[in-house]
C-alpha cells in the first residue's frame, strides 16, 4: 500500500482531483459556538471573578485571587537564566535576525502640499495594546512567541500582554524565556475563550487590548472569531502547507524530510511535491519510505502524507510554476537550478524557500520572516504576518482657502448628483461667502 | 424639547454617558443568516442557473440567459455620453485626484544581502481579480465606485468585476459613468446575496474573484462574512460617524452644517462636537435649530441628531483631543488654529479633516484620499481602504550554503526544543555532510 499519492498533471481528470486534494473546510461546530459565547457573556460581566472559576476549572490548578493570575517578570527571567546556554543563544540569535527583518516591513508616515496650499498624506500609528495568545502544554511553542511578539515591538505597541495556559499549573520554561527575549510586557496564567474575552473587553486585573494575535485550539478560534470588530485579530489558520518545487537535482532525502518537516505538524497538514522529472520522483518516494520509520513522529507523518500528501509528475517547469500559483500554498520551496528567476513568476505564496539549500525549518526559525503565514490558498488575498498588521493609517487633510473652492466645486456637482445636499452645502459654505 | 444631546465633561458619570452614546452592535439576524445561506448553497450548486431565478424574483426584472446578466462596456461609454458635463468634469476631477492620492500608497517590493549570501525580502504583487458591489436603486452611490475601483486599479489588479443590482432594469448613468472613469473590466447586473455568491465561488457566466469589496445592504453583508475565508472582503462598515472638535472660532453655520452632512446618511449616524466654549456650543444648537428645518432630508437629519448626536462642552482643547482618541471616530475635523499640531496628537481617527476651510464631504468625493474608513472605533486597530488591499506579499527567503550552517544550527536547536525533529533534520541535512 502506498505511503503518498502520485499524481500526473496528464493524468484524466487531473484538475478535479487537485482541487479535492485542496479542498479545506474548517467545521464550524454549534456546540463549540455555545459553550465559547456563554464563557465570554460571563467574562463580559463578571470579569475576574469569572476568569478564576474558568481558570481553575479548565487548567486544574488553585488561584486564589485574580492577582495569582499574573506571571511576574521576574519569573521570565528566571526562566531566562535555566535554561541552557545553546538554547539563550538561539533565542537570541532568532530573536535579533526576526527584528532586523521586521524593520524593513514599518510603514512611515507620509504628506505632499499642493500648489494651493492644500497638503494631503496619511498618519501611521502603532495600536495601542496588543494581547498574544500563546497555547500551553505541549504544543507551546516558543518559535510563535517570537513571531507574534516580535514584530507588534518593532511597530512601536506600547503594551504587550501574553496569555498562556498552565495546565496543571505548568510553566513551559523555553516559552517564558522567549517572551523575556521579545520584551513582552506582562503575562497572565489564562488561556481558552476565557483568555480571548478577557483581553476583549477587560477584566479589572487584565487590560482590554485592542488586537488579539496568536495560535490556539478551536475555543480559542472561534472566541477570536466572535469578539471581532471588539477588537481586531489575526487570520484563523488552516492546516500548514508545503509545496515543493524541485527540477529533480536535489538530493531526494532531503525533499523527503522536507515533505516531512510539514507533515509532522498535524495529520491534516498538507506536504506536495511536483517535478517534472518521473524517475526523481520515485526516487523521493524511495525515500520517503527508508526515512519515515526513523521518524520520532512517524503516526502523524503517516496518516498526513496518506491522507493529504502527493507527489505529482508535470510536464515541465513551465507548468510546475502553474501549479504553484493554482496551489497558492502557505510554504513553497523551489529546489531548482535558477530560484530567483522562478519567484518572479510566483503571485501567490506566503514564503519563498529560494534554492535547495533554503530548507523550509529555516523559516520557521530563525531566517528572519515571519512563520505565520496565510493558509487554505489565501494568499491569494492575504499575507504574512508583519508589523504593518500592528500599525495602522489615518488619512490626512487640510485643504486651502483656495483648495476649498476648486475641490468644493466638485464635491458640490457630485454630492448634488447623489442627492446628499447637507454634503454639499456644507463644501459650499467655504467658498460662497 | 432639544434636537441635540448636551453633555459636558464635568458632568458625573460623562465617561458612562459617553460609552453608552459610542455603543453599537450590529444584530445578527437568524432569519438573514438562513436566507443567505440558502442562496450561497444553492448558486455554488447550480451556477447561472440559480443567479437568473434569484435576480428575476428579487431585482423584478426577466433576463432570459445568463448572458443578459453582463452590462457592455459600451453601455458604460454611453452613459458617460449622456450625463451632463458639469458632472463629467467632476468625475474626471475627482478620480484624477483620487488617483494621484493612492499611487502614493503603492508597496514596492525590496531584498537585502548578508555578508554571507543570504538573500531576503519581500515581494509584492497585486490580487489577480476582484469584485467590487454597488448596492442599487437610491442608495448608488457613483464615489463609491471611484473609492472602491481606484485603489485596486491603482495597485494594478488586472481584472476587475463591478456587479450592481437594476431593480426593475434601471440603470444609474452616474453610477455607470463612473464605472468608466475607473476602467471597471466587466459589469453584471446582478446584486444580493447571489451577487456575492457568484463573485466568491464563479459561475459560468461570472468568474470567481480573489475578494470582494463594496457597501451593501443586510443580505450583502451577511454573505460577505459567510464567504470570507473563500475570497478576502474589506471591512464591515458600522453607521458612519463624524467628530468635530472646535476652538469656537469657526462659523457655527458650518459647523452644524458638518454635523449635518454625517447625519443626513442614515437614522443611525453619529454626529458629535467637542469644543471648551460652552457659548460657541450655544451658537452651534441655535444653527442646528435655524438649518434643519431648511435641509431636504431634514427627518432623517433630525432622527440620527436626537438618537446619537451630542454637542460635549470640555475643559480646554487638551481634554478635547483625549476626548478624540477615545471616541476614535471615522471622520475627525479639527475646526481650531493649529490643526498640524492637534493631528500630531490624534492616535486613532479614520480619516483627519485639518483647518475651518476642510470641511468633511471633500473627503468623501475629491480631496484624494480613500472615503471608505473604518467605523464603530475599529480605527484603533484597522486602517481606510487602500492600495495595500489590493496587494499582497510573499516572504523571500534565499539562504546561502554558508548560511544554510549558521541558521541551521539554530534551527535546529530551536525544533528540537519544541519536539519536531523532522523541522530539525530538515536543517541539518544541508551542512552535515
Amino acid at each position: 500500500m502506498s505511503l503518498i499519492r502520485l499524481m500526473n498533471t496528464t493524468d484524466d481528470g487531473f484538475d478535479a482531483q487537485l482541487e479535492q486534494l485542496l479542498a479545506w473546510e474548517s467545521v464550524s461546530d454549534g456546540a463549540v459556538n455555545n459553550t465559547v459565547n456563554d464563557i465570554i457573556d460571563n467574562i463580559r460581566s463578571r470579569g475576574d471573578e469569572a476568569l478564576l472559576e474558568y481558570t481553575n476549572r479548565f487548567d486544574g490548578w488553585q488561584a486564589e485571587t485574580a492577582g495569582d493570575l499574573e506571571i511576574p517578570l521576574a519569573r521570565l527571567e528566571q526562566a531566562w537564566n535555566t535554561i541552557p546556554q545553546d538554547q539563550r543563544d538561539a533565542l537570541e540569535h532568532a530573536a535579533e535576525r526576526v527584528r532586523v527583518y521586521h524593520e524593513k516591513q514599518k510603514v512611515e508616515s507620509w504628506t505632499y502640499t499642493e500648489d494651493d496650499g492644500t497638503m494631503l498624506g496619511q498618519q501611521v500609528t502603532p495600536l495601542d495594546r496588543v494581547g498574544l495568545y500563546v497555547p500551553g502544554g505541549k504544543a507551546a511553542y516558543p518559535s510563535s512567541v517570537l513571531m507574534n511578539a516580535l514584530p507588534a515591538k518593532v511597530a512601536g505597541v506600547s503594551e504587550l500582554i501574553m496569555v498562556v495556559p498552565t495546565p496543571g499549573g505548568e510553566l513551559n520554561e523555553l516559552v517564558l524565556a522567549a517572551a523575556r527575549v521579545c520584551g513582552v510586557d506582562r503575562v497572565f496564567a489564562v488561556g481558552g475563550a476565557q483568555a480571548v474575552a478577557a483581553l476583549a473587553y477587560g477584566t479589572k486585573s487584565v487590560p482590554p487590548v485592542d488586537k488579539i494575535v496568536g495560535p490556539g485550539n478551536i475555543y480559542v478560534a472561534t472566541a477570536k472569531r466572535a469578539v471581532f470588530g471588539q477588537v481586531g485579530i489575526d487570520m484563523v489558520a488552516g492546516p500548514s502547507e508545503i509545496l515543493v518545487v524541485c527540477d529533480g537535482k536535489t538530493n531526494p532525502d532531503w525533499v523527503a524530510m522536507d515533505l516531512f518537516s510539514q507533515a509532522e505538524h498535524d495529520e491534516d497538514a498538507q506536504s506536495i511535491l511536483v517535478c517534472p522529472d518521473a524517475e526523481f520522483v520515485a526516487q523521493v518516494e524511495a525515500s520517503i519510505e527508508k526515512l519515515l520509520p526513523t521518524m520520532e513522529r512517524e503516526p502523524i507523518i503517516a496518516t498526513a502524507l496518506k491522507g493529504r500528501g502527493a507527489l505529482i509528475v508535470c510536464r515541465d517547469m513551465d507548468e510546475a510554476c502553474e501549479v504553484a500559483n493554482y496551489i497558492a500554498p502557505e510554504h513553497l520551496e523551489l529546489s531548482v537550478e535558477d530560484p530567483v528567476q522562478m519567484a518572479s513568476r510566483i503571485r501567490h505564496a506566503g514564503a519563498i524557500f529560494m534554492g535547495r539549500y533554503t530548507s523550509e525549518p529555516l523559516g520557521d526559525y530563525c531566517a528572519g520572516p515571519n512563520h505565520v503565514l496565510p493558509t487554505s490558498r489565501t494568499v491569494r488575498f492575504s499575507s504574512p504576518l508583519g508589523v504593518y498588521d500592528f500599525q495602522k493609517r489615518s488619512s490626512l487633510i487640510l485643504v486651502s482657502e483656495q483648495g476649498a473652492e476648486t475641490l468644493g466645486r466638485t464635491a458640490s456637482v457630485l454630492a448634488r448628483g447623489e442627492g446628499l445636499t447637507a454634503h454639499a452645502r456644507s463644501a459650499e459654505y467655504r467658498f460662497e461667502k
